[in-house]
Order: C-alpha cells, then structure tokens, then sequence
C-alpha cells in the first residue's frame, strides 16, 4: 500500500535533520578520503560508476536516508509507475516513458493497446522509414538522397534530442554511422529559422515537425516559415516534411507529411529522448542501429533504478543526497558538469527535466509545502566552467552542489602529448583535481588565497561517451529525478507554470490587454 | 576621499534593511502598475532602454537605494577606476577595460606608455591586419585567401568573444559585412580541437592564439594540437597562426606567429572582449569597421554609467537592486533571460563576468564579509527556457531573480505571418506577456494551476541586435558588477579561487599525489 506523504511528515526526514553533519574537509584528507573514493561508489550500467565519496555524508548519514528511502517507498513508488498507475494525477495520465526503451514490470494496456508493443512498433517504423532515406528509396521529389535532417520542436521536443544529437555527432563520424548532419530549429525569434534556413540545402533536407499536441505555437510557426521557404525554392513541402506527434493531434493524419510517427500522452516532454521525439532525428542521423544501442543503455540503467538496494541503487542514492543537501544543508542549486565537449548541451538538457519536473511550490494533492523543492540547475562543460564561473563554486558565499562526469577515454581518438600527458589525460587529471579542490580545499595566510573546502561533489565516470552510455547517463538523471519528486511529494510529470505566460502573450497578440501588460507591449512596438 | 568598507556597516544599508518591502503582485496591476512601466524606465545608450518597473521597489526603496550609491561612493570609485587608481588591489594593476573603447577621464599612463593610445593603437594594427586578409594581401603560403579563423583561448579568450561572434553572425551577413566564419577551440578535451579541425578546411583557416600570460595550459595545449594538424596537413603553423597576448608573455616575439597584437595586465579575461582579444577574431570575422561600432556602444553606455544622479544611471540602478535583491530579500540566483536567438551564448559570457567577477567571500582586504556576495547566473534564450525551467522559476519555491532582454526588431528580417502575427511581435509578445505573469500571477482555485507572482525582473529593450546595441549591452552588465564589487566590497578584478585546481591537475599530471586524489586519478585511467 502506497502512501504519499510531504517529506517534513516522515519520521525518517525527522531523524535524517538530527544527524551530525559531516565536515567534509576533515573527512575527505590522507587516508580515510582514499577509503571512501573505494568505498562510497556504485556501479552503473555500461560500465560506468557514480562516486560520491566527495559528498557530506557518512555511514550515519546514508543510515539515515536509506531509512527515508524505505520510509518514502521510493522503490514501490517506483514499481507503481513503471506497472502503469496513474502517478500523472493533475493530468490523469500514466508515466510510462521507461517503457520507451523496455519493460520494467507488467505489461500496461492503456487506449485499447499494449503500450511497450506500441512504442517499439514507432521505433521500428522509424528504423524502417531512415533506412530507406539511407539507401535512397524514399528521396526528395527530384529522386535525391536527403543529406540535413531538421528538427522542429522546442522543449522536450527539442532540447533532449540536441543535446544527444551533440553528444553523439563526432562518435557516429568516428565510427562511420554518421548518415547526415542534423539541425534544430526550436525559438519562435525568426532569427532562428532564417539561419538554419540559410545554412543548409533546403533541397536536400528532410524536416521533422515534433509537437505531441499539434499545438505547440512555437512549433506550428516555425513549420510555416520552413513551409514558406520550401514553397519560395519551389519545392513541395508535403515531401520533405514527417511528424512526430500523439494520434489524436491534428497533425497525425495530414497529408502534409511524408510520414507521422507516434508518441502519447504518457511519455512528458522532457523524458521524450528515447520515445520517437527522439527517435526520428537520431535515427535519421545516425542510423537506427546507434539509437536502438542508446536505448539499450538507458534500460539497463533503469534496471538498476528498480534496485531495492538502496545503497546498491545510484539513481535512489544520487536522489536522497540532493533532497539531504536542499533540505538538511540548505544549498540552493546545483551545477552539472560533464568533462566532455561532446555533452556540451547536455547541462541544458537536465535543466529542463529537473527544473521542470520538480520546480513546485505544491504537493500532488495540490497543497502548499513547507519545504524547498527542486534546485536551481546550472552547468557547462569542464575544463571550460573552470576558467569561468568556478570563482564562484570555489570561494563564493553559498554552496553548490556539484555533480561531475568524466570520461576515461576520448570520442575521437586524435590526442595529442604535450608535457609527457595527452589533452585527455589533462581533462581527466582536472576533474579529479577540482573534486579534491572543493572537497578538502587548501589553507592560505593570505585569506584571499584561502579554500575553506566543505563542497560537495559527485562524480559518474564512464569509459567513454557512446551510445550506451549516454543513455545510461540520461536514465541515471532521469531517474533521480523521479526520486526527488518522490520525496518532495510533488508531481513531477506535469508543468502548469508554463500556462500563464501563454495566455497572457495569446492576450498581447489579440491586442486584449491593459495596465502594465499593455505599456511593455508598446515599448516593444508589438 | 574614497572610503573601502563592507556593506553592513553602512548606515544607508541598515536604513534600506528597513525600508518596507514592496508587494509586486499588487503594485503592478492596473493602472498603478501601468504608471510604474512608464515611470521606472531609465535610457540607455544606442536607443535601448532599461526597465525596472517590475522589480521589487518603489519610491521609498529607491531613495534608500540612492543613499546607499552615495555612501558607498560607487560614482566616486568608478571615476577612480577609470582614472587609474590602482583598484585590483589582490593583484596590484589598474582596471583598464574601459579605456579600450574610449576615454573617460585622465590620461593614464603605465609600463611607460599612455594607455589610450596603446589600445587604439592595437585595434588599428589589428584592423590593418584583417583589411590585408580581406584584400588577399595577407594570404597562406600558397598565396590563397584565408576563408576562415580559428580562436584558440579559454574564459575569458573564449565566452566574449565567441558570444559576441554568434550575436552578430547573421547581421554581418544581412548587411554584407560578413568576411569569414569564425570558430573556437577552447576546451582541453582533445574531441573540441578535433571536432573543430574536422569541420574546416586547415589550408585556408587563420588561427588566433590567445593567452595573456602565454602560459594558458588548455590553449598552449591545443595550440600544439592545431600545429600537429597544419604539418600533417604539409602546412607552415607559423604562416596560419596569430597571436593575442601581452607584451611580457614568450609569445609575444615569437616567429611562429604572423603577427602579434597586444592587451596588458590592466584587463582582465573577462573584461576583454573590447580588446584585442575580441578584436582580432571579430575585425577578421566582420570587418575591423564591425568591431569599431561595437566599441562605440560600449563607449556609449560607459559615459552612461559616470552619471552621477544614479535615478538616471542604468547600470548603478540595476546593480542596486540586485544587491537590495540578493543581501535584503534573500533572493539567491538571477536568470539572465534574451529575447533573441543572436544572444544563446550572452548568458554564459555573462555568468563568467559576474560569477568569477564577485563570487569572493572576503573584501578586497582580505577580511571575511558577513553577507552573501555574487549570486548563481544562469540562463537561455527566450522563448527557448519557458519550455524548460521556467516553470521553476513561476512556480517553485525560491524567488530567483530576472533579468530580460527583448528587441524590438529581428536581425535578419525574414519573417512570417501565422494567425495574424509575425514571429518576432509572438517573440515580443511572449516576453512582455513573461513580465506580467512573473511579477502579478494569477490566482486559481486549483493550487497546482495558482500562480502567486511577486517575481521580480527587469529588462533591457533595444531596437535590434547589431554592433552598437550590442557593445551597450555588454558594458552595461560589466558595470552593473563592477559598481556591486564595489557595494559588496570585494575585488571584482581577480580570482584566486581558480588557482588550486590548477596546482591540484599539475600534481595529478606529474604522478605526485595521494590520498582520495590518488584513487580518484586511478578511476580515471589517468
């Protein structure tokens, strides 16, 4: 029996505020700090392995949230989702984007079908679909291969896809699955359009129009302008357009597409990667067979999710220190920091799914909290943060929690030895200096040159960024993220903060407003 | 007689302490808000305009803020800064990064030189250079055009200037001014040298090395990866490489270089995307003629910011309120939020600006300060981030600070009409709609659907995005942080807190570590 509870009114939570806070500088020195970079490590799928010795937390500490784990039925809440209960309850939907990339627990029928049989059947048509664009049986009306796929979404239809596009563009050219360059079209600033318009052979190039609704305001103007510049290049629009949208959109059964591949209701936005939203441009780009490998990755990692285990469970572990360090600590954001120029976007891809999964001031019954939700994400790639906002991380006046990921090897392979070390040696010996730096940091006289220490970091590190592991990586965020909402009591599958600011621009562009509202209007010259 | 104290001990910060705190939910609805957008509205430099009515102050809280500019002296500080007093104090050197786009006060002269002149001196040699690249004067060994340049830097030799490369890109081409492409190489990962090379033609590309000290390990690194690749290309490095340095860096003589233009120690990283270090890569990229019109901007909004009736100083207001925001109403991040698809990468030139710039817990004497300093800076254009995490922002539960930019115009004019609107009134529309929504809410029965408002923001309004409108914006948030060092009363001009790390990778790069650093290194196949 599931009980959904407010964090502050588990006795767990209670005990969890009373244990002694672990000085982590202290903790972290000589050799008790070796210990721990052995000892508080997990494994993850693909080889990887989330590290969060450099974390404040001791045996007493993860006692305590293995309790709150247990006490807030993370794993059951968990269980209950990916069997197909309602855990959507202020949209009255489903939760089933796990079942995108496998099936975790029961078979979940819902409109009339089994939905894991429907989400691999939109897989395959798409793996069928890129393969004739790949061997020139489905071409532009001129009979020529399509060499640029476009995407136009914005969001989750956006965001999730470019950054994995990102993170496996120079992977794919190494090892010669790279099928055609992808682009994104997603801001309704018409700059955006132009240019990528302007960038590429608009003759050659496949769009692919992503909006679950069909509705998307964004969206649907930015297919016009595409359709306008088709039609001013003389080319027919309808053969160089596909959907991706849910069957009941209105898109879903135009003859202006090419194509239409399917998502629903139950796969959010933001957690549409592995679904067709993803799916379709992927697939397009780099061949079917690398995204059925990315999706691999994310299932194997899901599995790992379902461990009852806590301490055997990264996503579950990774999940309760944060609420430990929002809630207990009290730090208020937390940086995300790949080194890895291949997730260069990645950052701002998890921005998203945890700001807006979990950026609630309501539980799910749609009562007020007293307690702080989800943080403030932030990040870039290292070593590039490192000559930019580190200041700040280092010896500012708040905390930041900081979440590595490194890799042990390059995507490339071209390195060069510059002082007897490669650029990838460099990279690595970064990372694992900056943990040590924030963890321990380094007494000075000179107070300027003073590193108090004490903040936090955990790190994933994987073998390199590759199919798999990349979907392990965004099945390990994914997935702590649903454990924040857990905890937090809040509904992280909805997003009704994104209403108000649609209306009133509905308002705007009616020419239906008034007050301050109507005052910006014209000092913007609408 | 200038006085350097911390800012609880000024009487003006008490006073504001207990100055009534202003309900924004209230005071902007109706006609009382609309007064507000008419009347908290400041002119700013090439035809923009800065707009506080939504942030959370009235009349009241800007007397007091206005007492506090005066005792904290900000008009009298900069006006030392800019004369030459030796204001970064931790690292003894002036702070000249105005004097690069103009004078405005005193002749100053330093290492024997008037440094004025040194400036434009510089920008002129850098303009003769690019006009004979342009002209095929300047030409690689085969006597062809170079066809694109290549930055090599890292912070503040990366985030300026590939920021202002990608806000101005698509204008250079609209107004035929466009001479080359322009990319960076920053990031020590050897997959961003590499990525980069794969995308060019090496043959005809101009690279631009750029380190002040010449000691940068990232760039020397990836110079020597670039120099790798021109000689398996057959090429001469020495014939396709340039560099930007100081005059004391064992680059600056160096015969591997084309030619070398110079900045001093009296800029800072991030304050030196009106030096050579922006002007070389931007002059090549546009036009030297592009690169003046910049300057003129910031120049501009620089005279701007020495006004000395602070109602009437753009940058001094809104640095006043975001230290109201920050030490009085506890706010902890601010969001810096484009109306503009030109400025994707303002946001994290900024973030390094601010955050290296004041994240500091002592005063410029090295004294711990009681309150907070320098916030968390983040952000993404609109409307891009209102399908992410504004819904955070809206709905969660800490009050992050925002800061909106929003023009007027679009940048390449190629628009569309869908439902009655163009693209660019929507993207108008969505931000004006943005401020209401943020700032008054909306109530609903349905909590999960309530927006309780009182979320404050400012913006910055601007006829489009072009060179001029472009160099006040950014000297606009360089003063706005300089003038809250100054109320925070550190030293926004070094960064200590980088340098650890730096030690910490050298130590792990020589095989000299132990403890949690030795494990951690051996995870990561170092």
């Amino acid at each position: 029996m599931i009980t959904w509870s407010n964090l502050d009114t588990l006795a767990s939570f209670q005990e969890l505020s009373k244990v002694a806070h672990v000085d982590l500088a202290k903790t972290m020195a000589g050799t008790n700090g070796a210990d721990r970079v052995k000892k508080y490590s997990i494994p993850m799928a693909e080889g990887s392995v989330y590290n969060y010795a450099a974390k404040q937390v001791d045996d007493d500490v993860l006692a305590a949230l293995v309790k709150l784990a247990d006490e807030a039925q993370l794993a059951e809440k968990f269980e209950a989702l990916y069997n197909g209960e309602m855990v959507n309850t202020g949209e009255k939907r489903l939760v089933l984007h796990h079942m995108t990339r496998g099936q975790l627990g029961d078979a979940v029928t819902a409109d009339g079908v089994d939905k894991r049989s429907f989400y691999v059947e939109q897989q395959q048509k798409i793996a069928d679909f890129a393969n004739k664009v790949h061997a020139g049986q489905i071409t532009n009306a001129a009979g020529e291969k399509f060499t640029t796929v476009v995407q136009i979404g914005i969001g989750g239809s956006d965001l999730g896809p470019r950054a994995m596009y990102r993170a496996l563009e120079n992977w794919a050219k190494k090892n010669n699955t790279f099928k055609m360059e992808a682009k994104f079209i997603s801001n309704v600033d018409p700059d955006d359009a132009a240019a990528v318009l302007n960038s590429i052979d608009v003759a050659h190039a496949i769009f692919v129009l992503v909006s679950k609704s069909g509705t998307t305001l964004e969206t649907l103007t930015n297919e016009s302008f595409v359709k306008n510049a088709l039609k001013n290049a003389g080319l027919d629009a309808s053969k160089h357009m596909i959907a991706v949208t849910s069957e009941t959109s209105p898109l879903a059964k135009s003859e202006d597409y090419l194509a239409a591949f399917f998502m629903d209701d139950y796969i959010g936005g933001r957690f549409s990667s592995t679904s067709a939203v993803g799916g379709a441009v992927l697939s397009l780009a780099f061949g079917p067979e690398v995204f059925a490998q990315f999706l691999d990755g994310a299932a194997a990692e899901d599995k790992l999710a379902q461990n009852k285990d806590v301490m055997k469970n990264p996503e579950m572990i990774d999940a309760l220190i944060g609420v430990y360090e929002r809630n207990v600590l009290g730090y208020p954001s937390t940086a995300v920091l790949p080194y890895s120029q291949a997730l260069s976007r990645f950052p701002a891809h998890l921005q998203q799914v945890d700001m807006e999964s979990n950026g609630k001031s309501v539980n799910r019954f749609g009562e007020p909290v007293n307690y702080p939700t989800g943080p403030v994400i932030f990040g870039e790639p290292g070593t590039n943060g490192q000559h930019s906002f580190y200041q700040l991380l280092h010896q500012g006046t708040d905390i930041v929690s900081l979440q590595f990921v490194g890799f042990k090897n390059s995507q490339i392979g071209s390195d060069v030895v510059i002082q007897d070390s490669t650029s990838q040696q460099k990279l690595c010996a970064n990372v694992a200096a900056q943990i040590v730096a924030f963890a321990c940091g380094k007494s000075d006289d000179n107070r300027n040159k003073n590193f108090e220490g004490g903040r936090p970091s955990s790190i994933i590190i994987g073998e390199d960024v590759n199919p798999k592991t990349l979907g392990a990586l965004l099945s390990h965020f994914e997935n702590k993220i649903m454990f924040q909402g857990f905890l937090w009591n809040v509904n992280s599958f909805d997003q009704e903060g994104v209403q108000l600011g649609k209306v009133l621009a509905k308002r705007v562009l009616a020419h239906e407003t008034d007050g301050a509202l109507q005052v910006f209007s014209d000092l913007l010259n609408i």
